[in-house]
């Protein structure tokens, strides 16, 4: 079951965003499978993708018809993440974004297609197409919960998530949605988010934010580092409230920015959270590095190791894994004997080896929590990064192997 | 149980080298644990050991000594690591030398040791030198297979293989074991070889040898990417043979080469063969890279997903999860629709998608099989690698679990 999370009781309307929501039976007959997000005109939209090289379709074509102008539909569907799907499969992803662009009178170019679901099967778009009118009808703007469900897959739990800020006596809205089930879940080609927020942004400043957001929440998780074919984050900044941001000078922008950014990591730690088989929620950790990358290195080579992943399945505080993950991580002339690791508040590791106060009931007593900090201290300068990740347990297993079967 | 795998029948001696055995309790009261080779003099050693920042005592002191003077003696034991123990880590492996050395009349740093086990616990060097005495009482050229068992931690079989070589009449034999269960058995810090051969090679020429079938042997085998503190492969030419090797350009010593590279394959494939919770042996075969690093990337990508170890251990030919792991290997500007993917001789990927005559029974067939070759071609140059893996199954989860509890 997911770890400390729970679905969202109330996410907020953004004024210039409707969602509409309709049952395509594109996997199963009786679910809600297709989502239909409506941009006010006037609005900015960025997005980032995957960077795998055997992209989707839908990742290819959105990322073409991005740049063309300005987006006024973004049309998601699970249950067919239409990757490994060729030729064939771009012409279901153009065909699907033809059909909201007659159907609403836009051009082919203001639609964003997104799928989510089997890698290797053609997309039926014929489907979508024949419930394409159903959502367009269903357009409404508190739909975003609905929205949050008809994109899951395997997730156990929607996600999601609104905030409000007061900039110069004006209250903006961000609210946010997600899927994705622990970046991996077996074929489910995986995460993907799309946020609103009703404050102006100028374009570049928006993708700039973005990616900066992206970097600390979406970037910083990780279940065992399996980029999917599908990985799509979408923000779209609508400019209907009395705010306009269009450098990071400006008033209110640093609050606004970490607001977006809270959002986004709400939603990143919500996917871990809700990690195939995960039972623990693991925040990592890395101070003191030359620099951020070598922090994450070292971060995401803990977070990677199924030596690690599974002491902490066991409640196991069995702090030589650890040690042994921060020692192969490849930092260029890491000293060990200046590196300290913490679990939870309790030094495990310094002076090359053991602490020599510690005690295995000191250690046993963090790793029976549910929600485990780990906290690395290189020892050798002040940039640091952190990244969340979860234990490696046998359900994992279990799902992974069995889940095709 | 270990896949294709049986304890070598013979292991042949090599004149200069010898082996004594005997029991110091270390860990267990009842078995052999301590390892004794005793190399002529004339011999020439070459070692290379873990990059791992957090390396173990021994490693650190044989390093020291490696480098000082010629090597007369190994000392081996098993049950405890020594790692992570700080200075008195290095008092305890600095105590062993020395009790050789005391007792065989040589110098301390013509003694390497080496430990596995347990990591973070202090070794017991005074019962390694009441051991001692036993294991030097014991010393005998035909000791090869009880010195393969007595350095086993969790290995369920033996490891070791000999070959021999005519060159110019004469006949050069090489013998190596090793032992390591999986690169990565829990605290089992973990794989240790010793090889030897009584062909005479000057020092710089046989470094080289060694790097270079390390790179192509230890080097290339993953369970999970977990290196670990106490790593070491050790090479001895005793000189004892009637053949002497000074440079790459000389009659017989590529064939020589070749050998003593395949002695290090085979004992490389056999731990991954008794890898933890193994139950298939795989081959990744990357071909048509534009460098060997990007093949090893690639490789080294593939197998260490966990997705596609899930797949495996479940024999599910799930295309989808090896397409998805090439893409997100980093390799720069690679061209999806070049690629081409193999399962076995069925291919399974081409034009960025499933081939259009792939089946699934044949994909299915490939499955079934205990070892399968998975090759990846990149469609960019002429460079290739390989390296071997295993599975990802139930009982790699439940056996580092529960190994400390």
């Amino acid at each position: 079951m997911p770890v400390g999370l729970s679905e969202p009781e109330v996410l907020l309307p953004v004024a210039g965003v409707r969602w509409g929501i309709a049952t395509a039976g594109i996997k199963y007959a009786d679910r809600n499978d297709l989502a239909l997000m409506e941009i006010a005109s006037g609005a900015t939209t960025v997005a980032v993708y995957t960077r795998n090289a055997f992209c989707a379709a839908p990742v290819t074509l959105a990322r073409q018809h991005g740049v063309a102008t300005a987006t006024r539909y973004l049309l998601i569907n699970s249950g067919n993440a239409n990757a490994g799907t060729g030729e064939p499969g771009m012409k279901a992803a153009l065909d699907s974004c033809a059909a909201v662009a007659e159907m609403a009178g836009c051009k082919i170019e203001e639609v964003l297609p997104f799928s989510t679901g089997v890698i290797g099967e053609l997309l039926p778009s014929e489907r979508v197409r024949n419930a394409l009118p159903h959502a367009y009808a269903d357009l409404a703007a508190d739909n975003w919960l609905k929205a949050a469900r008809a994109i899951m897959t395997t997730d156990i739990l929607a996600k999601g998530v609104s905030r409000q800020i007061e900039i110069g006596g004006e209250t903006i809205t961000i609210t946010g949605i997600a899927k994705g089930s622990g970046m991996i879940r077996p074929d489910m080609a995986t995460m993907l988010a799309y946020v609103a927020t009703d404050a102006k942004v100028e374009s570049v400043l928006l993708q700039q934010l973005l990616q900066q957001a992206v970097d600390a929440s979406f970037n910083s998780i990780t279940v065992d580092g399996d980029t999917s074919t599908n990985d799509s984050c979408v923000l779209v900044a609508s400019g209907q409230a009395d705010v306009a941001f269009v450098a990071e000078t400006d008033a209110g922008y640093t609050e606004f920015a970490a607001v977006v950014t809270e959002v986004l990591q709400y939603l990143a730690q919500a996917i871990i959270r809700d990690g195939e088989g995960a039972s623990k929620f693991i925040t990592i950790d890395v101070q003191s590095g030359s620099d951020e990358g070598e922090c994450r290195q070292v971060a995401y080579t803990v977070a990677h190791s199924p030596l690690v992943k599974t002491a902490l399945f066991a409640s196991d505080p069995n702090w030589g894994r650890i040690l042994a993950a921060v020692g192969r991580a490849g930092v260029e002339g890491l000293d060990a004997n200046k590196v300290a690791i913490h679990l939870g508040d309790v030094r495990i590791v310094c002076d090359g080896g053991r602490d020599a106060l510690y005690t295995e009931a000191a250690g046993q007593a963090v790793m029976d929590e549910e929600e485990i900090t780990i906290r690395i201290d290189l020892g050798r300068g002040s940039a640091q990064a952190q990244i969340w990740t979860t234990d490696l347990s046998y359900d994992y297993v279990k799902i992974n192997a069995e889940y095709r079967s």
